[in-house]
């Protein structure tokens, strides 16, 4: 038996046919248009899926389940509670679906998805709780407790980004002062180095963008500091030290197996891992204990469809 | 069948034989005396026990196990990795009792064992997951989860007055700059007032302590502000404002059921839980999703004891 996995993003749904053994087999892709009603995008999940059990050779016969990641909230009927990029709300999902393909539809965040992911084919595998925190634009977080992904009561858990951070602090795009992400992001890390530039326009950093600072991403600031240029070192040290107050707060909560840290920034490699490492023991209560082991995701853009089509496997 | 709770303190060993409906129905107690021999003090658990089974006209054929709530940290074989006020680091807890009482033996920590006996026996009755605040001395936190504690994997999760809330803020005793329960604890608001009465000499609060700021607690503040006294309002709303950021980085992180606060600052009552009800919508991400309600803690001294015996009715 496979499992489909849909990955729907704000540009592109990418459906992949899963195996047992947690690998894509074959896949198929068409952009998302998301202006359009959403019954078109639905109904286009499903020619993606029939595209691509047919170049793996299956039929629906062979399919288990399907599941959705989402860049938003969803219940546990299916139903898509919210997703801003889309601007959906109140999305009946798994219904949508189910009249293309007659399998049980499960609806997942998509944070949640790649965090479950790791926990079943990557860095965490083996690991009975974890928690995945991806550092793109903005932060998310993916809970897994006891091998299943923990979306809260209400299906709003595990918003790690709008945990408030820095009481008072940076101003967040969604209303609040001081929110994690503010702090952990990429777009954080963007926002420190621009500030640090401004008195120092002949550091690495601005060379490597010909002197247009707003041309400077996560891995410019990031490649400064490995290259040992000073502003580049001390911004780095700033977002590393807020990243491991990040990773000190899930541990002081959940204690979990393994933090795991995803997205853009994270592929900056073990030279940001080591950073981390080395600064969550300055935070951390219990300094002498065991505590949470923290990791680089070890899959990258195919988390999205392997970690939607364990959602099926998670609910068994 | 009945179990035994044990509330071990820093000053007083507090045992209670509790039925099945979550009642104490006969307790004893005796001074706890932490500098001898942590032989003696478990001895003296079993001879309460002995005490308070005998007040019930019961015997150990009676009970079905023994749960010890203590002010630090177990393992899962009932070890006590550290409990930092009776000076115990490694402590083998259930195999020392068990010399006294052959019944099976749970150890766990305080705040917890605080958060089981509300969802066992008091507000958080039947919600299938909660997270208790005690707003004492300090912060601590009891997370349940599927109706069962949860204490990390390392055993030292649930820490919630350590997570960082203004990172680089007040200084810590833990070593650290900003935990939560710098800003929400008992201590906290007894801080906030005597910086804000250093101004206001002939404030409500400074008259309610004669003018000795060193009496100020935290009903002094509380009570000034229930009778609208300008600096009692401002502390209140500063405080209270801290207590609602920490609700919401308790919801956006695993959005329970329920979030119940407990411990002394908790005694203010609706007053306080009105407040934080009403600041928390200024904070939460998902202002228009349903979310965590937000409770006061029903059980008050005897929630130790509950909740102890409980240990053992949770891990069956």
């Amino acid at each position: 038996m496979v499992y489909i996995g849909v990955d729907l993003g704000g540009t592109n749904i990418a459906v992949g046919v899963v195996n047992e053994n947690w690998e894509i087999v074959a896949e198929a892709s068409t952009k998302t248009l998301h202006t359009r009603p959403y019954q078109e995008v639905i109904r286009d999940m499903a020619v993606c899926a029939d595209k691509a059990l047919q170049k793996a050779g299956l039929t629906h016969n062979d399919v288990k389940s399907i599941g959705i990641g989402i860049p938003g909230c969803a219940d546990e009927d299916g139903n898509v509670i919210f997703c801003t990029n889309l601007g959906w709300k109140d999305i009946p999902l798994r219904t949508e679906l189910q009249k293309y393909i007659n399998k049980p539809v499960y609806v997942g965040n998509d944070a949640t998805v790649a965090g479950l992911a790791e926990s079943y084919a990557g860095v965490s595998k083996g690991c009975s709780s974890s928690v995945f925190l991806t550092l793109g634009t903005g932060v998310g977080g993916g809970i897994i407790i006891d091998g299943k992904p923990w979306n809260g009561v209400h299906g709003v858990a595990s918003e790690l980004g709008h945990m408030i951070l820095v009481a008072g602090g940076e101003q967040c795009s969604c209303g609040n002062r001081g929110c994690l992400e503010r702090y952990t992001s990429a777009t954080a890390i963007i926002r420190m180095a621009k500030e640090a530039v401004k008195e120092n326009p002949d550091c690495a950093i601005m060379k490597k963008v010909n002197g247009d600072a707003d041309r400077i991403n996560a891995k410019t600031v990031i490649d400064a500091a490995k290259e040992n240029d000073p502003v580049g070192v001390k911004v780095f040290e700033q977002y590393t030290d807020y990243l491991a107050m990040a990773c000190n707060n899930v541990i002081q909560f959940l204690d979990p197996d393994m933090v795991v840290l995803g997205g853009g920034v994270s592929y900056a490699g073990e030279f940001l891992v080591d950073a981390v490492r080395r600064k969550v023991p300055n935070y951390i209560l219990n300094k002498n204990l065991p505590y949470s082991e923290i990791k680089l995701a070890a899959l990258r853009n195919e988390a999205g469809i392997i970690g939607a089509a364990l959602l099926g496997r998670a609910a068994e």
